[in-house]
């Protein structure tokens, strides 16, 4: 059968300010309606069944990701957190001794979940052929035919051409790879580029999941052993998580390219001509969403003045800009960036020294997302906080008590069930219900409509730490 | 006496976003903590007692200017409200002929409330000798020794040298004026710096306040007919309001420079080396706030990387700058402008088509003054509004109800009293009350310290208009 393994275990400082350590680019809709995650899982999903669907991921990913898939009505996507972050030769491995188990002859393809694909039909025809060629147990890698020389990506030189089933009627040829190469300067791209036998490492991958594992336990072979102790150890009926982190973080975090592909003689490639991209900054999302008239990407409240080919997101504020040209600006509600295009894969040099400035910037939006929703700070003074929370139908918060802090709740949409010290109160749109210091409370939404409550929360001292849970945010007892 | 007369009604659309219709230039503090009008108080408060101080404003920002002035300590400073805009020349014979009438031989100092002056000492000795000069019967004007050949300003030739006093001390020469000029181009411009006896006209005055109008019955008499009647009909005991703007609005909106200076054959021109500026521009700050070793004019929330000879003003939120020289960034609440240095000066196109599109990110700040304190808009939603309100000691809201809304509020700082339907309670910190729709309420601050509160609207209409008003904003029945 075939399966389809989306790593989405990346943080995508690159997109910063839009993305956050908490909001990772796969789960961005920098390119529409939908996450990229999301679109990644609709380009697939004709092909594969959602049974057949694996994303690998982090803890702390994994509740955001799952709201994620629910929210585009997947819901039968399985999801495996990583015990630790080990790069993708140990997050493949993973996949693949998990679909070992279920289907000893599984084909796996391998996807990132932050890449972007124009032509999805052509893309579907090569991973066609690549499951053909994957089945003869080659490692097979789609070669993107480059488009400029470009100095950011590793390069794949084609070898000679391996016949499998004649000339098929998808025009699509495979290759014996001859040679993974670094980042190339840029004398260096354009020899690759004149050359015309070197195409771009995409990290889309097919091969059976059992080859794959014998080439692992050929060059990786701690990983190879690990990583089935790893999954007995997370396996029912009682996962030993601890067992499973300490093994897992023993592997040494090595990528699959250095790690498998660059050794292996069975590596195959197929020549993509399919508008990829990897989305790499924001500046490249020049080359994918609609530019105006003036060559300019804008989203939201913008207002331009003599300004071109400059990529402009905005949110609830205004946007003016004037005079510029190849920039880049974010607005988001805490933090803004402004940028020459050329700088823009820089970003990450910003988010570095927000973290080492312990700033809040860089880990979370005011806006948090919840797996009961979502809450946003709106307002903060010396002995008050204010916020909206909004809790989905059938959702509820964990029932919980302050010691310094008491709360007034305001219903400003929806109709709120409260609990408080074990009583239960209806709270309907526009009314208000007072929660004491001290007192144990909950908030429930019964309805089959979102709930808001505006929460303000008055105290000497409202530290996120001044809370006593009594069960966690999935509801489970504590 | 000397007497000073401040021009406050410009509208310094040129500082948007950070100024707006309601927050003029002159009461911004883009150059420290005061406002550019406390300011021009500051400058020259020395050499004129407060209650000679006179501040020529429009109606709508009376109000706030009152503020300011009382915030800044300063209680005797008159305030003239001009009936229409109406330009210079009348703006400031409406003082010449208040002054008048307190003060026959009075002398008048006249000053842009938004202009810099560096050397506060060399100033004060210029207007020092500027008195002499006028109680010889000239109109005195500063010309400032140009630094540089610029087009944005319009120049005085000077003649010869008026030697009323022999060599002073101060070493200040008075010169006839022999020629006022346009705004030159470039090539105009270079040759004033190089003849050297061209300097900028600065728009600030010295008069006798009787000279004064004689020059305005020769040159501009219906001005000067008018203005007589216009401060009789605005004098005790029955001011007649309506009278004295229809006189006001019949007049030609002329400058002080067009309708007299141009004419007049005794204008003296004193050269003023002072550190001048107009501050006409955001890249204006460049050459008087203080630079970093970058180059750049810093303020607030910024991080800059690879960032030089930039204005970038941030406030709550982070603004991340990378890459950017010679550039303007100035972040608000609800608007960002972002341009480069050159086209700053051009922020008034923008803001034009602002207010074309009937947008409130021209006309007001999310925060807005009121005479009892401030408000700010935090959230808004279908059936929601959410403010805070700041009351400032000693003061309270009118009297009002609402058709369609009701409020919930939450003192977060200081203690309310509030009247709601004729029985008065108190609302401590931390406190809550719920005003019903169609109810007559108020809020007062009896206490020493600021009220804060948080409003709470809810209702299906949430209109500005929905509002019955018993007295006005300053507490008078109506």
């Amino acid at each position: 059968m075939l399966h389809a393994v989306i790593l989405a275990g990346g943080s995508g400082t690159r997109f910063w300010p839009l993305s956050r350590e908490k909001m990772p680019k796969q789960l961005l809709h920098i390119l529409g309606d939908k996450s990229m995650l999301a679109m990644t899982v609709d380009r697939v999903v004709s092909l594969v069944p959602e049974e057949q669907i694996w994303t690998v991921t982090t803890r702390s990913q994994a509740g955001e990701i799952k709201r994620e898939f629910s929210n585009q009505g997947y819901t039968k996507i399985r999801i495996l957190e990583e015990p630790a972050g080990r790069n993708t030769a140990a997050a493949i491995g993973l996949a693949a001794v998990q679909i070992l188990r279920d289907d000893p002859e599984g084909i796996m393809i391998v996807l990132p979940a932050d890449h972007y694909i124009e032509d999805k039909a052509r893309f579907l025809d090569l991973l066609s052929v690549g499951r053909e060629v994957a089945q003869a147990k080659w490692l097979v890698t789609l070669g993107i035919t480059p488009t400029h020389p470009e100095t950011g990506y590793g390069y794949i030189r084609r070898g000679k051409s391996i016949d499998l089933f004649g000339p098929n009627d998808l025009e699509v040829e495979a290759f014996k790879v001859a040679q993974f190469t670094e980042k190339p300067n840029p004398e260096v791209a354009e020899e690759y580029m004149r050359a015309g036998d070197y195409f771009w490492n995409s990290g889309i991958f097919l091969w059976q999941a059992n080859h794959f594992l014998e080439e692992m336990q050929n060059f990786l072979p701690e990983h190879h052993k690990g990583l089935f102790e790893v999954v007995e150890a997370l396996g029912d009926p009682k996962p030993d998580l601890e067992r499973a982190k300490e093994i897992y973080e023993s592997f040494e975090a090595i990528s699959v390219d250095y790690g498998i592909m660059e050794s292996s003689k069975r590596v195959a490639m197929l020549s993509a001509e399919v508008g990829w991209s990897d989305v790499g900054s924001w500046a490249a999302l020049k080359g994918i969403m609609e530019n105006n008239k003036d060559g300019n990407v804008i989203k939201g409240n913008v207002l331009t003045v003599d300004t071109h080919r400059s990529v402009l997101y905005a949110q609830d504020r205004l946007i003016a800009a004037m005079g510029l040209e190849d920039m880049v600006v974010v607005d988001t509600d805490d933090a803004l960036l402004i940028c020459p295009e050329k700088e823009s894969q820089h970003v990450k040099g910003i988010v570095g020294q927000l973290i080492k400035e312990g700033r809040e910037e860089a880990v979370t939006h005011r806006k948090v997302p919840k797996p009961w929703g979502a809450y946003k700070v709106l307002d903060r003074g010396e002995a008050y906080q204010l916020k909206w929370l909004d809790v989905f139908p059938g959702e509820r918060l964990s029932l919980q008590s302050h010691e310094h802090r008491a709360e007034h709740w305001i219903v400003v949409a929806g109709r709120a069930t409260v609990t408080l010290d074990g009583r239960i109160f209806t709270v309907e749109q526009g009314e208000h219900i007072h929660i004491p210091r001290q007192s144990t409370h909950r908030i429930e939404n019964q309805g089959s409509e979102k709930l808001r409550m505006i929460e303000i929360q008055t105290g000497d001292y409202l530290g996120e730490d001044d809370i006593t849970r009594y069960e966690d945010d999935y509801g489970r007892s504590s």
